[in-house]
């Protein structure tokens, strides 16, 4: 059984047709699964839905709390990809004997052309493979959570040298 | 670097408007990473491009040919499903010390509503870190070739009791 | 008020992923006047689900008496484009006082990449607007009945001189 | 012959996956027609890419000056639904004895779930049968420039009394 965690980011972002603007509502994870006719063994909880430039302390508090009390040994978090090397930080910190595996998209699942669905697909499997530790999977490659750096000009996730 | 070789089935059919019916032309494959952003290293062979169920042993013998002889030791196989765990029989008698993890698709990935970039995304996430062996990735799950099949009723791989 | 009459055809093929081909479920006009926020009153009713080459005289009479027996005088016809102009005909024969458009898809609407919307609002424009008749509507034109053919070779309406 | 005119509005937004957020590229139009299969014979020209509610006097009187100046008697031009009306009446106003429809999209086209799609097979049907006047096409109806206004609660365009 895989923990899936859900905190926002553009994977769940859709456009508010009367506003005109991206907005939150549900996640899009139960039906991004079935599309992918996924039969892995898992549970969904959303923890916030959030921009991840928006997330304070006391939300990454949250997120680690929440993977150090579940039950099972195997997480899945769905995360903006502005910060989420930093929540995986907090993670490594406050956490340890599980495979964690952070993932997000670069567009909207809502968008018909997203990485998102790829992503789970990638993030699902790293998960169920990989040795305790924390992980950021983006792009079909992962990343230990201390040597990946997010491209701001690119987008792309990339390996970097421990400080 | 992982090679992919493609050789058709519910992956890569499209619709041919002036016939009416399902039909071949090129693979999606490029298209299918790019949608992904996927920035694993790869290279593309197409095979053959033909529905599983007219595979001929001529055509699993080129498959394993070209996987023993390829220079890279992990190898992923687009392949339709009906006929999926005979290849991967027929690669594991003829080829050893490679990570070579077969996916398809229920859906073709034409239609929008595929599950090809989920499986994708997981067959390549699989096919970087398993140890050698011959594998089925297909519903978010890996299976070692000779412990799988493939429910007809369902459409579902399940683990089957080696035989 | 616009009767929706759905017979079948390309438009509403869907893809069965047990067997692997093309085949014919319920019909998606619903769903696609949602996608398409339509506001036109409409009924919908499905006479048939049929492939056009597989049309009967038989079939075609129950066309024909739907069209003369309902309340309404704007109806739309979603039909296989492959005998279209058939079925044209034989409502031209046998309704009068009516404006009558049939319209089709030469990709499902089911692959995320049809024409099938682009026509639907197209035909429900023209059945709204145009004067007692029977006419086709495809790729944004409308023909008369009896002066429109399909070209086969490229799948699209042409308009024909009159026999 | 019909001119599209395009301006930009939800239509054309798209997601800017490095800045996070919607934004303007290219139209749209051509990539639509090609999906919609149309045949209707057309140029088009765009004139800006903006949000309606960003729309200036100046703007407006260069799409009116357009309208008029163009060689075409029918003309569609694609703008934002937020101040549809207000340039309807602008043209009203300055351009006579043409016909002319405005319409939009309540989603982007660039989400796979579009109303773009069906808006447009409506607006080049309309264009190319209605008698001269100004219009907006929106939900497979079309409306009398003086005579619609747009709900702002549910996003729909609405027959209203003349003023």
């Amino acid at each position: 059984m895989i923990c899936i965690f859900v905190t926002g980011g553009t994977f769940d972002k859709t456009y508010d047709e009367i506003e005109g603007k991206l907005s939150f509502r549900g996640t899009h994870l139960p039906e991004m699964l079935r599309l992918g006719r996924s039969r892995v063994a898992v549970s969904i909880e959303t923890l916030m839905m959030i921009d991840s430039l928006d997330m304070t302390d006391r939300d990454r508090a949250l997120i680690v709390g929440r993977c150090a009390g579940c039950g099972e040994s195997r997480i899945v978090i769905t995360h903006g990809t502005d910060t989420m090397v930093e929540t995986a930080a907090a993670i490594a910190r406050g956490v340890s004997g599980k495979t964690i595996v952070l993932t997000g998209a670069m567009i909207p699942y809502a968008f018909g052309s997203s990485d998102g669905l790829f992503n789970l697909g990638s993030a699902l499997s790293f998960a169920g493979v990989l040795p305790p530790g924390v992980y950021i999977a983006m792009n079909g490659q992962y990343f230990v959570w201390n040597r990946v750096r997010k491209n701001r000009e690119t987008g792309a996730f990339e390996e970097q040298e421990q400080g």
